[in-house]
């Protein structure tokens, strides 16, 4: 710690992502996508000017708003994008959360970057404990004196999605402050709250390239609302960085939004890789959870959860084990290609002949 | 306003970045080099394997402050990389000005961005007047009980640079507090604070890859300082978002910093340019201040400076005119290509031919 920084800064924990190890492993740990982007994200690299790189981008991203209004159907006024979801998240939870004396309420378990923008910007939470099937309660998030509501459905890192049905009841009773759904896993089997934004001004949809479009290296988030939710990200947005989304990155977000046959392709093999890769550890004797998402939540039976992590690690395979008490049974296991997914579970099953 | 924003939100005064027009127009309104990036950036997007981009990037950034740490002569531990400076810059705001009863002390005019970090951080702001050249009074600045001191270096909207000996001595009287001198326009003859980071703890240089090297669309920024303020800003910014960079422009980055030959080329055509400028504007009795930046900042003294600026626009000339009290009989005006810049004297005359 230093004395030059603000008070409170050391006593800030961030968050801390998936490794991204230096050596060719089967990466399993940070939810990526194992097909390619779009062909159509190479050829705009293959064509871009990049004399256009001499100038500032457009600050309202008005091309890359265009593509996800039509695509979402809703208008460019209900549309913000930000520098992946992580930031657009940050942006969420300093226009909409901060509210003294009053907390933020979460899942217990949940996307682990929510409890570190509460500490950045001094937001009380208010954890919401799962049910005995690892679901967000929806019935039980407060309905009044908090500063809002954030999940992420389906949820991480259970996998578990609610119905929007389900959204819209929890909507019915909560009217005075900001609904955030955090949809980055959307895609992979379950429904989107989007068409609930015109009629609940305080919903925030947000969502993610990184996932369902293969580009969480392009760092592309975005979130839909009211145009008033929209108006108060961009207050934010505008006193903090004016650009950033570079020109590169809004047309390679609109090639993978054009290509909508190709994200169908991969989500449906993400699925299907998914459901058969459920049955197979089950066969192994692994606890599974019923997934929505591009991930399994698993909990081996057999071995200690991080034993089993240090194995496939030391086989050449990366997957999540969280420390967090009460998380430390289970493993977060990414849907790779089926090549990686048979490696994980002969892997697995040579563990099972190991005392 | 709306009810689910968090208070002070609506209170918030964006800021307001230059015009980018739609039409084709002489664009001398946001210090954008007038000339194209190295050629190294084609063919980074040339290559790029677009695979790659399913992964998240390196959330350190390892490769591109290794190679800006080669470029400055520090080492890794005292880079840190952002989506444009504006992003460093709010993070070194938060990271070190935000001092409850403490004032941070900026210049009375500057880049209009600091005051928008101070309202969006609830940093107080203490503002030092220019002396009658209109230079940053470093001896004005007070040293003690604020919560910092902030510049730019050379200074926006007037040009003029300070030696990095007298940065040496305003450090020598600043022991307490963060130093942060932003070097956006370095590169056009100013000297850079950088060689004094090695003795200063609390000195943070920022600087940009916009203006000196043709990327204003990547969103490259940076800060170099010692580990302790670069761990400051690394531990807001993984409270933050994760991966601020994307794998292109970090390899953009590293090509544009390779290039050393353009970038000498560059730097030296636009220094070129703004002299003979300056002259040719003094020849059509406008007041001229000396610049070390790639703008000039000139007072008409036949018309009032917004009815020029006007005319210019109806000119197909954009430049920047603040309305800002105390700066209104300016005007900024980006050094473009000596085409541009015999197209803006020209039309200037024009104007003076007029009454």
């Amino acid at each position: 710690m230093s004395t030059f920084w603000s008070p409170g800064v050391a006593a800030l924990t961030p968050y801390v992502p998936g490794e991204q190890p230096r050596q060719r492993m089967i990466k399993l740990n940070t939810n990526e996508n194992p097909y390619p982007p779009s062909r159509g994200v190479e050829s705009v690299l293959r064509h871009f000017s990049c004399e256009q790189l001499r100038r500032y981008p457009d600050p309202e991203s008005l091309a890359l708003r265009d593509m996800l209004a039509r695509t979402y159907n809703v208008t460019r006024e209900q549309v913000f994008v930000g520098n992946g979801s992580d930031e657009v998240l940050a942006f969420a939870f300093r226009a909409f959360f901060v509210r003294d004396g009053e907390a933020l309420a979460i899942p217990e378990y949940t996307y682990s970057f929510y409890p570190v923008y509460c500490q950045l910007y001094g937001i009380e939470l208010q954890k919401i404990a799962l049910n005995d099937r690892w679901e967000v309660p929806l019935e039980h998030f407060p309905e009044k004196g908090h500063a809002g509501i954030a999940f992420a459905n389906p949820n991480a890192p259970t996998g578990h999605a609610h119905s929007r049905q389900d959204i819209k009841a929890l909507l019915e009773r909560q009217r005075e402050r900001v609904v955030l759904v955090d949809e980055a896993y959307y895609g992979f089997g379950s429904e989107s709250a989007v068409p609930l934004v015109e009629d609940h001004p305080n919903l925030l949809v947000t969502g993610t390239f990184s996932k369902s479009r293969s580009l969480a290296g392009m760092r592309i988030g975005f979130a839909i609302g009211s145009r008033e939710l929209i108006e108060g990200l961009e207050r934010i947005k505008d006193s903090f960085n004016s650009y950033p989304i570079d020109p590169l990155a809004s047309a390679v977000g609109i090639a993978a939004l054009e290509d909508t046959q190709h994200y169908d392709e991969c989500c449906r093999a993400i699925m299907e890789t998914r459901e058969a890769t459920a049955q197979a550890l089950k066969d192994l004797d692994i606890d599974v959870l019923p997934s929505r998402a591009n991930f399994l939540f698993v909990r081996p039976t057999r071995h200690p959860a991080a034993d089993v992590a240090a194995q496939l690690r030391a086989a050449g395979i990366l997957v999540r084990h969280f420390g967090t008490p009460g998380l430390s049974d289970w493993l977060r296991i990414s849907i790779g290609t089926e090549a990686e997914m048979t490696a994980l579970t002969g892997a697995l099953a040579a563990m099972n002949q190991t005392p």
